[in-house]
């Protein structure tokens, strides 16, 4: 069978993102102190570790919310489909690495600047990821449930594909600022999380 | 569509509570000794770690019995409550780092009341998007079910605004005694488990 | 409400079960050689981490065989049954702790009769806990679908209560050897897989 | 009850496979630069632990496929097959351990040989448990439903005794090669992405 029904695959990539969004908390070390100001002061010095588990909490909960999002519309996932969603959650499981990367390094000079654009990277690697997904999906159309407005959905493509031109610039931006490269992540994830992908549906 | 169906965002955040709530047994440090007497010293030393492990078990259990029953009653849930859930996971996901805090600082003098001062303000954290979610929820009303009385869930806001004034006074009983703020934790959540909320139904 | 229905609780307390078993694995330490010879000699050294992952996977497979087997005959869960279950998993959650206590000081001397006993309490633990659990649910019950033979389900008490005599015994068996106190609890799991509990049901 | 309903064996597998996928990433450690060059550095010398994890995570998302076909075609289980089944998921939940013994030690001269060598035996155990599985679900053929083909699912088993063919060969291989052997996983893990196990069923 060429095909199977979205049901476990979704259900497998749930578990995914719930584990991977909850596993960011153990990258932030635990400090000690002995006494109040001690601790007050290990707690205040890791900043980027709060600042980036809040970024990349956001950051895998808003794509959960587009994954889900493109799944609801899909009835059936052939082989490709599978394996690029594999890939996908690859690049997510794999997030709580540069959210730790970045926490450890942000105020290591010149260091957060590689950090930040590893993290970078790795939502260049989803944007990408995401644009084959859809190009797949949309290029005959056959996975699609039948509400799906396939050519409108053919069209869409640029709106996946806009992901491929902003993320890299948040590369860019890490080299000049690796905090205003993160925040930007952050607002990124907002945005999206009240901007959310839309499938277009048959009238 | 403003709204979606509750299904998923339920299942994801059970999969974030079950989550959380067994990765703080990775917070307790093992001990080795190299004899039986060594052994037993080492791991009574680490009372704290138990102490707090089971407080934050009951604390996550509990929270998540609550935050399931604000669910039944939700027949579809809007963007702004997505994100206020998303945050809400947020500081679910945390708990660990506090707890841990509270563990490692507990017997380290006035250390000890930062890290339980730290730990209530977590819980207000909770106390406050409790209380947005359900302000929300009840503002129009548009997402609960048919059985729900909306007029009487209104009226019910105080009950979740109660804890926006009892946490904050965990935070001033932990520069008090720390140990004493963990126990009002534990003791808190023992208490709703028995006396959980309740969404007002029409007869 | 006084009772709510299992599925949720029954689901949430898979996801737990799943988490404990998997996190098991984490408890043990990657060695590292700087030649074959010392990679193998490490890796060997390492045994009783390997037999304290394997006893311990069996132990929570089993026990959650037969939390299931339990569940499936519950129409409902009332607050006492859904906080004893919370303690519970409490204690499932737990089990990655004994495990790597056992496994770090098996080779400890008489640290080793030390870690083993803690392992024995804690599965004392579990078997008290069944133990109210099965004592509460057949006291009335009010909680137990239409299939099950009531009376007979509260004259089957004693089968939960012979845990409460055999655990102990591996307490005690623990001071004589570490590593037969390990043995019995992985035999026990591996009995129990083939000698489930049964729930009598009407004819 | 001889046999029970697969559904909640095959959502505690997914659970399993979900999160030992997803703690994968935990074995990476996360590098510290004092500046941007030492950081670069730090990241490639990491490459070992890339390469593995991009290999396991494909292995595991592979296993996980094909358990979920074979379960697709299952209408019961029966006690032998639920313990293969566990025996199986311990396997799959311990290969963070063999993919982080590779990460850490393929550039340790002949301790990369070992490493490998092990990754290879851990796979050697899941194809003899997959083999015993299919052997004991088609000797009687009880467990299937109505739509599998069982003579033809008999005829079928050499298809999962090749993997106690091949996966020793990897063994060998690890001595040779070790970077050569985790590239063959993850070729195999490629092939069987796009080769799915496929069990008959009747026209």
């Amino acid at each position: 069978m060429a095909t199977t029904d979205t049901g476990r695959v979704e259900a497998f990539s749930d578990g995914v993102f719930a584990i991977a969004i909850t596993l960011l908390i153990l990258e932030i070390k635990v400090p000690q102190g002995h006494g109040a100001a001690e601790l007050w002061r290990a707690l205040g010095a890791q900043w980027p570790s709060y600042f980036a588990y809040a970024v990349s909490f956001l950051v895998i909960g808003v794509i959960w919310v587009n994954h889900h999002t493109l799944f609801v519309h899909l009835a059936r996932v052939d082989r490709t489909l599978v394996f690029v969603n594999l890939l996908l959650l690859m690049l997510v499981s794999a997030l709580p690495f540069p959210t730790a990367l970045v926490a450890q390094n942000l105020r290591n000079g010149s260091a957060a600047n590689v950090a930040a654009a590893v993290y970078g990277g790795v939502m260049v690697g989803h944007a990408v990821l995401f644009s084959l997904f859809w190009n797949h999906a949309t290029r005959t159309g056959h996975c699609f449930d039948a509400r799906v407005d396939i050519a409108a959905a053919r069209a869409a493509r640029w709106r996946f594909e806009v992901g491929m031109v902003v993320y890299p610039l948040t590369v860019g931006l890490a080299f000049l600022s690796a905090p205003a490269a993160l925040a930007v992540h952050g607002l990124l994830a907002v945005y999206y999380a009240f901007n959310q992908v839309k499938v277009p549906t048959l009238p």
